[in-house]
């Protein structure tokens, strides 16, 4: 035992994020503390750090200032679970123990109930912002033992990015695995970001052979208006990139398979199991499965037939058309994740704040941008809107963009420049605008094979016609 | 125990389901008993199908020909493993026990473990048609203990339906759990092909405002062409019934509402799980989800911004362009439920036999149709065909059918007519075509904002780039 002013806080999980972490803990004037299993890490940390890495969790522990705060940064899944089970008999009743890393929210629930009369408060963070964002202020989400907040919370708001109007982008979430399953939604939402400026860029190049430099200024152009965010600034700058090595731009010399792992899945099963309607979240995901079968895609490309992409109109109109769609998909996506997160409020009970939630996304995170600000709005006008397309200020922005998003997607379909995520907002934007939508026949087909009944339009009860008979 | 001779199979739970297999069995002269939990049903059972119905399980097995064949037709779930846990001490090694529910395959992997040296052979059948077809015959999809496929084939064979030429729609799928694999995927094609059937009623009625006595008899003409199937057929009978009560078509009484019972979002799951590219079967569920919000569309029609809907051209033309669409949709949702069964084959071992299964659906199921017939050629051809759309037939049948998609998706994009199925179809099959995606750029901004590195065409290897560094 050394004789040292005692941590605030101990990391578990020296990698990048975590070291990142530390950094911004220790300038914010937290004493943190750290151990990795490795020792090439602790080392690493120590020295980059400035903070205490001792050779133990025991001797991590015993480091803390009581009741201890430990943040674990291991690899989601099994990690988790051996680091809890060693932490367990070093800790005391009152100690917390937050999980900062990307764990589904079932295993954060099985865990919460495995360490139920430990006394130890278990905390489920989601962190976004990657490495840049451990470092300068992330966008955290936890959620678990109420009774932690009060200890960790001027840890964590310290740490955490700051909107524009000054609050963190850290406040609590809710009992349970509430904070992990925001932030799998948040990443549902990602992958629906990503993959519909994607689409934007597809539709740019494929039908007005537009350079990368020339996009890049597209990009850098809407990153100052209503699409303002992270995921459209870092675009303009990948777009900007030249290859030092052939001189050609970067993304030109890049592979065009997309990796994924795990969380727009994860966030596509849960709105299936929930039943809440997430087709472009879905297909984002998808988007990126189709990506992968790059050697499959180059046969097909020989032998299925398409229609030679040719555009007539005027390019300057058209990316602006693109912008609007752009702006219309995006807002589809973000309702289709609050959707999700109001099903699993009513599900779970854990009574979200909706507005909050739109508000520690502002900044700090992969999904910031101004757009958020209007949600956070929104829900803080109305925590029961049914739906975030029928708040005021979306009903406005979608009556001037819709159209743009209809053109688009006509364009794309005559022409063949496949736009998954684009098709399915605009489906999900008519599907969810329709008073009658064709699931009569539907109904009808249902009870036909299989005496499954239907509803009648004229009056309550459940009705089956003998349909094979006469 | 009376004297009478054994049954050949007996069936646990008799609903209508059990009782219409019982009378297939008996008509095809095998000697049947039943059981079921409630008197009543018994006695219906016995009454109708003049098979014996003792009044317990014991008495069941013992009335049964050894080594016993069990079939049980129980709702799936928790009342499956009741049944299994109470048969077990009642059965002896090499009997067997089929399971005959829309059980979930990963519930058919727990319970054949669990069974797992008791010497009983376990049998998860999956079993299509309905009512009727249990009655008249059903396509029957059996995996599992290999063992007991000598036992059952004749039965099974003998009851389910038989193809035009004569091949009986049952045949030995595979290990372990893989008959409900194939039922469940069998189920997700289904909630497709009902799906796009909707739509094109939906496109009809929308824009050609056509009665569902002039759709039936388009839907009726299709049913003699390329479309020919099951719920094409339904469909036109549907859209011709005339409600007794008002006098009005009968689907314009039954509410928009589509209910779900989770087959088609285990499939949308399991694809998820994969890595398989299946959105318009995963749209499918999402349409029905949207469906079931049916006051909170009532309120959104009121406020959210669309078209008029506003038809110009020929409509006989544009009647065939949207045959032409449905065609080109359902065989991109089948090539996207073969592609799920060969996925799920590599990762399970399986083995499955992908012409025999497409030929098993060509009767007696619900998504039997003529187009089975092709299937079961173009995997006949090539068992490893990458995928359904690059058959030689397939392609040519493409060839002369996505143009109409493409025109059917511009114009209901235009005018506001939802039809996520036709859209997800059409982005599916341009994605799966085209050389070149628009995932490089994604894979550049998760290498941007997380490290994730990318590859180059150029050269084999991960790069990263340090994007923020100058």
């Amino acid at each position: 035992m050394n004789s040292r002013k005692p941590s605030d806080i101990g990391i578990v999980g020296l990698g990048v994020m975590g070291e990142n972490l530390a950094l911004n803990l220790h300038r914010n004037g937290f004493a943190v503390s750290g151990y990795d299993l490795e020792e090439p890490k602790r080392a690493s940390f120590a020295d980059r750090t400035g903070a205490v890495a001792p050779r133990s969790l025991q001797e991590l522990v015993n480091g803390l200032r009581i009741p201890r705060v430990l943040l674990l940064m291991v690899p989601a899944g099994a990690a988790v679970d051996t680091v809890i089970a060693e932490l367990r008999p070093l800790l005391a009743a009152g100690d917390v123990v937050i999980d900062g890393g990307n764990t589904r929210f079932t295993d954060t629930q099985r865990r919460m109930t495995e360490l139920t009369g430990s006394g130890i408060l278990y905390v489920g963070a989601g962190v976004s912002g990657g490495e840049e964002g451990a470092l300068k202020g992330p966008s955290i989400m936890p959620g678990g033992d109420a009774d932690a907040w009060p200890r960790i919370k001027p840890i964590l708001q310290a740490i955490a990015a700051k909107a524009e109007d000054g609050q963190p982008c850290c406040d609590w979430i809710g009992p349970g695995a509430s904070g992990h399953y925001v932030k799998m939604v948040h990443n549902g939402i990602e992958y629906a970001d990503m993959q519909t400026i994607c689409e934007a860029y597809f539709l740019m190049q494929q039908l007005l052979e537009m350079q990368p430099r020339e996009m890049s200024e597209v990009f850098a152009g809407w990153n100052r208006g209503e699409l303002s965010s992270y995921l459209v600034g870092i675009t303009a700058d990948i777009l900007s990139r030249v290859d030092p090595e052939t001189g050609k731009p970067l993304v030109d010399v890049i592979v065009d398979t997309a990796e994924q792992k795990g969380t727009g899945k994860w966030a596509s099963q849960a709105a299936l199991d929930l039943g809440v309607t997430a087709p472009t979240i879905a297909d984002a995901v998808f988007a990126r499965t189709v990506s992968a079968v790059r050697a499959e895609r180059a046969v097909a490309s020989e032998v299925l037939a398409g229609p030679q992409p040719a555009f007539g109109g005027d390019p300057d109109a058209f990316v602006e058309k693109v912008r609007r769609a752009l702006l219309a998909a995006k807002i589809c996506a973000y309702a289709q994740g609050f959707q999700l997160l109001a099903a699993a409020d009513k599900e779970y009970g854990w009574d979200l704040p909706f507005g909050t939630i739109a508000g520690l996304w502002r900044a700090g995170c992969i999904i910031r941008a101004s757009l958020l600000e209007d949600i956070r709005r929104a829900y803080a006008r109305d925590r029961q809107l049914a739906n975030l397309l029928v708040d005021g200020e979306f009903v406005r922005v979608m009556g001037e963009s819709h159209q743009a998003l209809r053109e688009v997607v006509a364009v794309a379909a005559q022409n063949g420049v496949a736009v998954p995520a684009f098709m399915s907002a605009l489906a999900y934007y008519d599907s969810y605008r329709s008073r009658r939508l064709p699931a009569n026949l539907l109904q009808a087909q249902r009870d036909y094979f299989g005496a499954h009944t239907y509803q009648r339009l004229d009056r309550a009860g459940k009705f089956h016609t003998r349909w094979t008979a006469g």
